[in-house]
């Protein structure tokens, strides 16, 4: 297809086509005279996956860039590759709690994981906002909200078991990474907006008169 | 205590102190002289309150002065007095899809909360945020990753039940209230903290090398 019918079907404007083919975050296409190029299907999930990244998770460019040199990385395995995109689009979100709730929500967290086996680098960002993140409930005095940890970490863990299969049944790296984009970071709203409504039909059949 | 204590153990600077006593969000102390006025621990606890509604949520003023009003109601039940924090606190997040996305989206969500037997107003701003979300996962080509959304529906469910059973075991409306300001806000970080987790790890062991 030329450059315009990759415009109509991915939605992105020429010349932004354009500007990520002079970044080389998109690859050429194949020239068929001086001035045009032909482009296929890869170049279209390609864009859909550079969207995915900038307009979903607010990835900068340098971060789309890395992204896309690990997918195309031929040495790295599936979880690699994976985990290189999971990272870009999931930065830690940092609370600010005094150090000695700071202190024992790492331990918390740091046994939670410990009993449930999980396979974890120390250095996953998501472990720095958990362990911020409860520090800041037992600042505000609510430890007995976390008395159901290990209830979240099943539900999670029950969840990401069917995700990962999901997302890994795609055989083309850039379906699958930009399967990890929507589901990360959609799923996370999904599931956030169904937590809302079962706990309002959950106080409904609790507390309603 | 004097309102310097209270500024203390609350963390709130006085001048706000004083700023939520003339706007009436925080009742009067008992006068003790023509200056000075006593605060006790339900003072304490409102400050609280209000501060993790304004920080951790960003509710502003009127929606506080709304929640806090519904919280003084007599005449309530305690099922619309947590409903109205609820809401006042999580706002819908709209996306754009185009408009055959969004019907069979809307269709899916419908049949799903039917399925479930979930009892849920049908203006329930995250009925909304839900039908958007899935209906750009369908416009993104994702629907394959829909195919759970029942698995995520159960999930919910079972959280929820522990959940609004560990806010209503607090007796005092504020303790409630605020538990439930910082149940839904915190625990959907720390749910989605523990996704994140969970997918690194089931990655790992599925995909691992």
């Amino acid at each position: 297809m030329r450059v315009a019918e990759l415009s109509r079907l991915s939605g992105v404007p020429v010349p932004t086509i354009k500007f990520y083919l002079r970044e080389g975050l998109l690859p050429a296409g194949e020239l068929t005279s001086r001035n045009q190029a032909r482009y296929d299907d890869r170049h279209l999930r390609r864009l859909r996956l550079i969207r995915a990244m900038t307009d979903l998770a607010q990835v900068p460019l340098a971060g789309v860039r890395e992204v896309l040199e690990a997918l195309d990385s031929d040495t790295m395995s599936m979880h690699d590759r994976i985990g290189h995109v999971h990272r870009a689009i999931t930065p830690s979100r940092r609370l600010t709690a005094d150090d000695s709730a700071r202190t024992a929500a790492a331990t918390q967290v740091g046994e939670l994981v410990a009993r449930h086996g999980w396979s974890v680098e120390p250095d996953a960002p998501a472990l720095a906002t958990l362990v911020d993140t409860v520090a800041m409930m037992r600042s505000l005095g609510q430890e007995h909200l976390l008395g159901h940890l290990d209830a979240y970490a099943e539900a999670a863990e029950h969840l990401a078991t069917l995700e990962v299969a999901a997302v890994s049944s795609r055989p083309d790296p850039d379906q699958l990474a930009e399967g990890v984009v929507v589901g990360t970071l959609l799923g996370e709203s999904v599931l956030a907006a169904l937590r809302l409504l079962a706990q309002e039909n959950a106080s409904a059949r609790l507390l309603g008169g």
